[in-house]
Formats: structure tokens, sequence, C-alpha cells
């Protein structure tokens, strides 16, 4: 195969991101076409790297016979569609994270897309993060042993707007997504129950819109390791986001990444950086290699780094976690599982 | 009060090191008799101090007009008898942890202290700790706010003796207790209920003794903040002690203690040192302030820094956390207490 | 003044970033054009980036009335008559460092470039580092009272080639002359007397041609501090770029970057990443914001912050240390300076 | 040998440190005898260890029969006396440092002692510091190869008050002796020559009384390394205390100690705690295992950790950095030693 052609469905701050990776960044790959119903703006982007085919509508991309493969970075609500028409029509599909919401419609997707021979990826993008990879490569190599226990601790820098978490799906489907997918990504294991322990301490707004803002959840993998995540929606010192794995050989821990790394020592005491706010920042390096690896896996015909099981998975989880939290108890994932 | 008299009960172990401590280190006590069963080691280590009372028979510590307060460093199932003779005889008393593993039995040790009017302390050493003291104190002048996440990680270096495991009322009464006194001291607020998720990953030796040997318990406290201790009887790379606390102003975090703080960079790679070891080495200076603090509260009739309601608080959250593990289901506090 | 119009003379390996970050993350300023003598190579460069005017010739850049600023990435031995050619031309200039490795020419130069009145700005990319621009800015706003003392470790990953070391003005000239205008850029005083301690302990080779591969260097500064440069040729474990800063008020330091910031804990100790090991990984960021902050002073017309004087100052102090290794004496900059 | 006898000559600060260590902590030895001028002050001290033999004379030591080794804790002025003194009563000497200010006077106490056959140990306690000891190691034991370039950071809490800096030989006999003498130690090899660039910048008062307060130290080692020593008689955040050694196969560092591992983050930035600001506390291992070491090289008649000659060898680096400071010329050590 050629360079891979590219049509990008949205082109927000996510689209944005991986036009500008794709254009610069990775030779194997170009993109050829955009869609955004911001037409004016998508223009403006797409002009800066030469892409002349830009459209309001979606289907332009999709009925586009030069494109091999299609990013899809819309809303959650149009993932299911876009899927299923660019699956249908023969594209590779990259989409963000969540598939849906729904766990029948995910089935749906994967049907499809299996029934279609493409390739299916989703923006799970914390696993091509350097950090978390290198986490993951080091327990796959052995270098802990037997995984026992896995500590996520994931703390946002500020909540989102109250309109967003009524429609987010609430803050496990949201935000804890992304750690239920490191989980299973960096134990190797699937996740058989689910406990979780919620309470609203940094906002009563986000408690009436019906979600919770601090968790705590206890996940208990097949393969017998137990794990937890901490869950904050705000950290007034910024985007904390760490994990560690403790295991019958030993102990890996990766942890936040600051704009510097000086040390100041005053009389008052040795005072160092924050950690890096903005998930965009933090994630910089994650967004290029994801891109990457989806280009690499389609032209290469090799497998997908985060498959369209992943996705399913993650909003399992999800939703074993907020049944969890309502009912406070454990919760098997097979109660939930279709 | 002049300097203050202590008696000792149990030269074992941690019997020496409070021995040491006081002779040595601490001006406003010295050590007048000591009793133990193995009586030529006992004198042979009283010796070194100019400890000239020695027998192998606690009540003459107890009967002893000249002592002051008794530490009892004897084992558990002995504490209940000697804290309330030795409350009887009008003798201050610090017990080593735990006051018993039955929780009658600590409510009737604490009805008798009170009704003597003399002060009991537990040996909860690792609240005496410089690390855990400078998170305590932290978190009480609001450094970080309102705590909404503790998260301690509390690793062994190595699991008991299977028979120490029948005896020791299970890793949760044994070992666990520590990590719960230290939930409650950290954030100043009771446990309403605990989760357990509990599994035998390092020997199956454990699990035919009836216990457990890796664990992850979520405590939900009075206040609203929610905790997760991790356990594991075997850190390959030493004795695993961390704890940090988020709130809503920011988050302190300790580490371990290493024997020195080289780094060593080669073509690998850079490398230190491990944590300390042994739990001695590790809590040293813990020993050493808790006994202090101890000879304080007595010397100058102030509060006790550690009380007979702790060691009952943290006893019973050991039988919820037993209990939530074999069940598996959160379990309340009141259903515990008496 | 509109987007600034740039041409690179040069689209070598530091032209490339040059081109790639004007391109794609300054929207201020595009390159219009690109001369270098291996003509296709950078036609291919050159055409990722939308950019036309592709020449073999240094000329057609500084002719091109198109152009309003030039980027001299070509050896250093041609700087002095392109500097000189763009200067009378009225273009602005940045120029990679050294200027030039004599002063009578660097002094030559900065006379044509006062006269024309453009703006010079040289290529001393570690001063947008963000540690090392940390540590200037906390400097300069006080934090550690006055400097006393500034320490510098910059040791390279692998020594150039013999070939290259013959040619390049030897260590003090290639390498250490970022470590000396990192100096002066941190104190914000001039050097007055160099020392300097030398050897070859890497490579005997180097040695026979004439250079040395390890030193240290003392700077005695005008305002009284002192300042100490320890240097290799050779770093095992990778590229190592430290810095800090000693004063009346406290201390600052910054250490290297790594890949990723994993900790692995096993029975033989824990164990880290080495430092980022090629110089353009470790000052990615530096070259873009140098960039930038060129681009800014010439739209802005406001400052320039690294000035011709600053290229002068620097090899001045390089000729002085090579003076004091050969002879073994503290050498004042006013023996130097012409 | 039975348990070892120790008389002790000075028992003010460090005497002791060395007569609780001995009593408690070093079982194959015993403190028999003190002297002291402050002779209450001295048997008030000596009863809690149960030392009988208080004289205000320390010939008493000297002519002791019991005494098999003398500890020399008293002004320098003295130690070339009492070293002889005892050496000639066929006592073992332990001297804290230096010997003498006088290279001359060590020159005869060498002999004496060498002639007498007894052992004579130097105080040069940070030898035993677990940070520094574990440099040692690793550099004899070829973990960084062949050692190339030593960094010492050591900046003290506060200076001296200025009578005591008019005595004390000034600050590179006082202060920088213990970092002259860990080069030595360190590297393995003797320095050859010096050079010292020195300031005042901390107080008027040290340069009134003909001393400095700043200094950066070049030492050239016989074996072709080179190091360099950066000394402040005031840092504010503490007593700093640090040394890296870099090497053909790699780079060691130490750093400093704390009293407690913190890290609090709040909006403000990441904080933690300064390094241990008194000497005592931070070199407290390091005067238990140098004199565990003397014990145990007297008993066992081994080799003696830190001889003499490297009393002698601290000195003389120390004469030859103030001939530099003064001169500001490089100083070999051939001009300086007799």
């Amino acid at each position: 195969m050629n360079r891979l052609k590219v049509g990008v469905i949205g082109s927000g701050r996510i689209g944005k991101v991986h036009i500008e990776n794709i254009s610069v960044r990775i030779s194997s790959a170009e993109v050829v076409a955009v869609a955004d119903p911001f037409l004016d703006a998508a223009k403006e982007f797409a002009e800066q790297f030469g892409i002349e085919s830009v459209s309001a509508d979606y289907k332009e991309i999709i009925s586009n016979p030069e494109v091999d493969a299609v990013l899809i970075c819309s809303p959650t609500d149009t993932h299911s569609q876009y899927i299923t028409e660019a699956a249908e029509a023969g594209k590779h599909i990259f989409c963000e994270k969540p598939l849906d919401l729904s766990l029948e419609k995910i089935q749906n997707i994967l049907t499809v897309v299996e029934k279609s021979g493409v390739k299916l990826m989703v923006g799970f993008n914390r696993r091509f993060d350097p950090n978390f990879s290198k986490v993951k490569q080091m327990v796959d190599k052995g270098e802990i042993g037997n995984p026992h226990i896995l500590q996520i601790t994931s703390y946002d820098p500020m909540p989102p707007p109250p309109e967003y978490v009524a429609v987010s799906g609430g803050m496990f489907l949201d935000m804890t997504i992304h750690d239920f997918d490191m989980a299973r990504f960096v134990i190797g294991s699937e996740v058989r129950e689910v406990y979780v322990k919620a309470n609203v301490l940094i906002d009563p707004a986000i408690g009436e819109a019906g979600d919770v803002d601090t968790a705590v959840t206890t996940l208990f993998f097949e393969n017998g390791a137990i794990g937890t995540i901490a869950n904050s929606r705000q950290a007034v010192y910024g985007y904390d986001q760490r994990l560690e794995v403790f295991g019958s050989e030993g102990l890996i821990n990766v942890t936040n990444n600051t704009p510097d790394n000086h040390t100041h020592y005053n009389k008052l005491g040795s005072h160092g950086s924050l950690p890096l706010n903005f998930f965009m920042d933090r994630y910089t390096e994650s967004y290029k290699v994801e891109i990457e690896e989806f280009v690499n896996a389609v032209v290469n015909n090799s497998e997908i780094p985060a498959t369209g099981k992943d996705g399913l998975m993650s909003v399992a989880i999800g939703l074993a976690a907020k049944r969890s939290a309502s009912e406070n108890r454990p919760v098997k994932l097979s109660e939930i599982l279709l």
C-alpha cells in the first residue's frame, strides 16, 4: 500500500491534533479530506496543511473513493452511525472513545465491522503515552512477575460544566472509562467484578445532575489480580495521572509529567513544578503515537492495538461501576454483558 | 513528678527497643524493673543499662511500689489480664497492639482502665514516624483542605511463618490493623463501612491456614472521605510503606525510607536503593518518639496520643474487613461494634 | 508587519528543525525560500511544507525581495560572509552558533550589522529550554538572592568523529561554548577570568588531534560570583545536562529530561530511565521557542534574546579557556578581547 | 582481645557522641575513663553510662593502665601533645581532625606513632556516612569505570562566629578539609595540584578576619581525574552535602538527607522538606560507624580506615588551597609537602 489516504470527520480540538500529526509527523499517511459542520474554521485549519477537500457533510468523506481510512472525531452520539456507514463503504476506521454508551449499539457496530472486514481502532490514546506504554511493556516482559495489585490515580484538574455532566453518561463512562481501559490493558486480563464507593465532595451541582465527583473503584480480574482506581473531578494542583503495578517479582510505577524539572530551595522548603495541567499537553506524545499505530496497522495489515472489543469492555465496566455505586454492592461483569 | 519510673513486662524484640530508648534517649524516665520468662537473657540485657530488678514474673512489676508506669510487651493473649491488673494497681499503662482480638475483652479493659483513672496508651508506633506524623500535621493544619481520598500502600517484605498466621487473627488483625489505625489517625474521622477484596496470590499455605495474603480494602468515613488500602504479605523489593491524602486544596504523600540516597547511572539505566527492609530499621525513630510521648503524657498529665478507643476501633475495623472479605459485601462498622 | 517571510540557508539537520517549526507551529511567520547545495534533498523536504522556492545558491535567498529574515544554518566558516551579505541586503538574521571562531571576524560582523540596522540573533537554543529558562526567570526574580556559585554539568553522549575535532575549534569552542553562554545568561554578569583544568581521558585520538575530552572550568564573574563547568565528551549513560545556581537566599537546580518517568523495583534495587540521549530530542522544545522568539523580536521590533554580543563573548571565553588549559593558569578575558 | 577499654579526652559535643555510641551500641568496647576540664558536666554525663573514672586531667587517661585506646576530642592545639604522650604510653589513638595545622608537627606525630607501633585513626566521620561510603564502595567495585570527574557540593548552614574564624586556620583547614579528605577517599588517588577561586560574599567580617566564605576548588589527581569542590559558609536552606563521581562507565551521585520525605502539592507548586540542618543529625550514623570501625581495627588488628597519612594529606591540600586562593594560581602539592 502507498501512503494511507485519510479522511477526518470532525475537526474540533481532537480532530485538529490528528490532522496535524498525520500531515507533519507521519510520512506513511496523509489527510486528503476533512468534514465538519463549522465549515469556515475547518477550511482555515485544513489549508495550513494543503488539504483541499473540505466539506460540511461527513458523507463526502465516506463516499470519497480516494479515502482509505476514516477518523471519527465527532460527538459520541454520531459514532454508531458513522462507523456503520464507513464500514459498509469499506473504509478502515479510527473512532474516538467511547464507541457509544449503549452496549447493544456497540455490539451492533462490532458485528457490522467484522462482516465488512475493515479495521476498527478505538481512541484510547493513553495506551500510547510513553509512561503507560513503558509499564505495559515491562509487565508483559515479566519484569514484575505475576501482577497482583494495580493502583491507578486519576484526578482531573477541574470538573466539566454541569450541562456536560448530564449528557456525558456520568463520570464512569466519561472519565473513568480511560482508567478502565488502562486497567485491562496493563493487567492483560478481563475484569470479573467491580465495586465502587463514590461521593459528591467537589460540587453539589454535580450530585444534583445525578452524577458523582469522587470515587474509589475496586476491580477484580479473571487472573486473580485486584485493582483500585482513585478518581476526583478536581485536583487543584493539576492533572494527576499516575499508575503502579505490584507483582510477585516487583513493582513498577509512573508519575506525572511536569513542564520543567526544577527544584528551588529556600528558607521555607524545597519547591518544584506542578503536573502538566491540560490533557492535550500531558498526552501530546500519545496522540501522535496512537495515530501512527493506527496507520501502521492498516498499512501493514497488522494487529490493531485498541480494538472494538476494548471499546466495548470499557463501557461495560463503566456500566457495572455505575450500578455498583448506586446499589453499594460488588457487581459482576456477567450481570452487565449481553 | 520526678523522673517517671517504668517497669517493662516482656523484653523480647520490642521490649528491648523501649528499654534502650528510655534508658539512653529519654531523660524524663528510667526503667527500674524488667520481667520476662527468659530470665537470663533479660538480665544480660538489663545490665547494660544498669537496671537491677529483673524477674521472671510479671507480678513483680505490677506489685513494685516504685513503678509508676508499666510497658506491656508480652504476647497478645496476655494483654487483657496484665492491663487489668496494672490498672487495678494504679499503674499507667503502655500496651503493644492489638489490645486483644476480642471486642468484648477490649471493652472490658477500657472499662477497668477508665474506673482506675490510669492512662492507657496503645503502641501504634507508626503515628510517630516522621513521615506519617508530618502528613497528620499537615492535614490537621488544613494544608490539603478537606480530605477526600486516602491511599495507603502497605506491603510486607515477607509473609510470617504459617504457624503464626493461624494464631495471629489473620492479615487484617495482625498487619492491616496498623493501616486501619493510620487511616483513622490521618483522616480524623471514624470509619463507617468497609469493603475488602482479598486473595491468596503469594502462598497457598496461607490460604490453607484460612487467611489471605493480598487485599484491597475500601474504607468509607463518617465525614464522606473514601480510603483505600493495598496490602500484600510479600514485596520482593522490601518493606513498602507509603501513604497519600488527596483533598479539596491539594495532596500530600510520603514514600519509603532508604538506607542511602545514591543514584547510579550506567548504560542500562539509573539505579537506586531499595526501601529499608526491616520494620525495626524503618520505624526506629517512631519507637523512640512513641515512648517519649507516652512518658510526656503521663508526666505532664496531658492527652494520650493513641488511646484505648484507638485500640478498640482498629480491631473493630479488622473484624469488619474479615467479614467483608468472606462475604464479598460492604460491611458497616455498626454491624461489628457491640 | 504581516507574517514574517523567512529564507533558510542550509537545510541540514538543524535547518530542517527550523523549517518545520516555522511552517507548522509559528503562525506569525512562514518559510518562503530554502537554499542548500544538496538541492534534491532540500526540495523534497521543502515540498512537505509547500515551500516552492528552493535553490542550491544561498544568494537567491539574500537577493529575494520577498524575504524579510534569513536563517543561517550553514557551516561555521560561511557565517561571517553570509551575515555580512544578508545585513547589507537589509535582512534580519538568525545565525547558528558560533558566529565565527575569530574574534576579529566577529567584531567585523557586529559592526556591519550595527550599521545596517538589522536584527541579529545567535542560536543559543538552550536559553529557551523550559528547564534553563525557568532557572533564568527565578534568578532574575531574585528567588535565590544574589547568585554566588553556579555549577554546570554538561556531558555529551559520545565524542565527535576525530576529523570533526580537528576543524571544530576544539571542545571549548564547539561544546563548552553553550555552557559559557548559559553561564553568562543565568548569572547576568560578564566573566572576568577563566581557569581550566583539562585532560584526555576518553580517547587518545582526541589528544592527538590537539584537543581535550574532559575538563573542569572555573569562571570568575564581574559581580563576584564563581562558576564551575564540568565537561566530558562521553557519558555512557546519555546526554547529561544539568545546572544549579546557589545564592544568598537559596538554590535552584534542574536535572535531565527522560523519555518516561517510570521506576521499577525488583530484588536488585530501584531502576529508572536514562536521560534523553540525543540533543535534538533533549532540546526539541528549545528549538521551537528559540525561533518563535526570533520571529517575535523582528515582528514586534523588540529586544533580541541572544545578541551578537552574546555570540562574541562566548567565543572569547572559549579562547580564554583554551589558553588557560594550555598554559595552566587563570586567564583574564581582558587578555583575549580586542 | 576482650572488650576494648577506652578512655576519652574531652567530653564536649563530639566526645559525648563517642561515649554514647561506645556505651550503648558497640558491644566490643566500653568507656572506662573520661577526662575533661569541665569536671562536673563530664561527671554528670559519664554517670548515665556507668563510667566511674572521671577526671579533669587528661594525664589520668594516658597513665591509666586499664585503658587500651584513647579518644582525643579536645581542641586542635592539644592534639599533637596528647597523641605523642598516648603513643608513648602504648595506647591506640583515635583523634578528631585536623591532627594539627602545622605539617611539621603532623609529620612528627606520625613518626612517633610509627615508632610506638600503636594504631592511629583520624576522625574523618564522613567516610562512614551511608551515602558517601556507598559511593566509595561502588567506585571501588568499578561500577563507574575509571573516575574522571568528581563534584562535591558542601555548603554549611551558617558561618562560624568571627572569633572562631580567626583561630580555625580558615575555611580550607576547618571546613573544606572534610571535602579534601572525601576527594582523596573516593577517587583513591593523591591530589597533585590545587586551584582555588575564593571570595567573601556572605559576611564582610569574615573577610576582615582574613578568611573567605565562598570558594570553588579544582583538584587535579595523580591518576588524571579532575575534581571540583563548591563551598559556601551559608546555605539559607540548610546543610547541603552532595557528591557525584563521573567515570568511563557511568555516574554515581548522592544527595542530602531530609527529616521526612513528604511532598505536598497545592495550587502554588509541589513542596518538600529541607536537608537536615545540623551536622550531628546529618552525620549521626557516620559517628557510630566511625567508632565501631576504630574499635574493630584495634580489636582485630586490622587496617585503620582513616590513617595518620590521611590526616596529613588533607591539611597539606588545605595549605595548598590557601596559597592558591591568595596567589590566584594553581599550586602543586609538591610545593607544600615537606
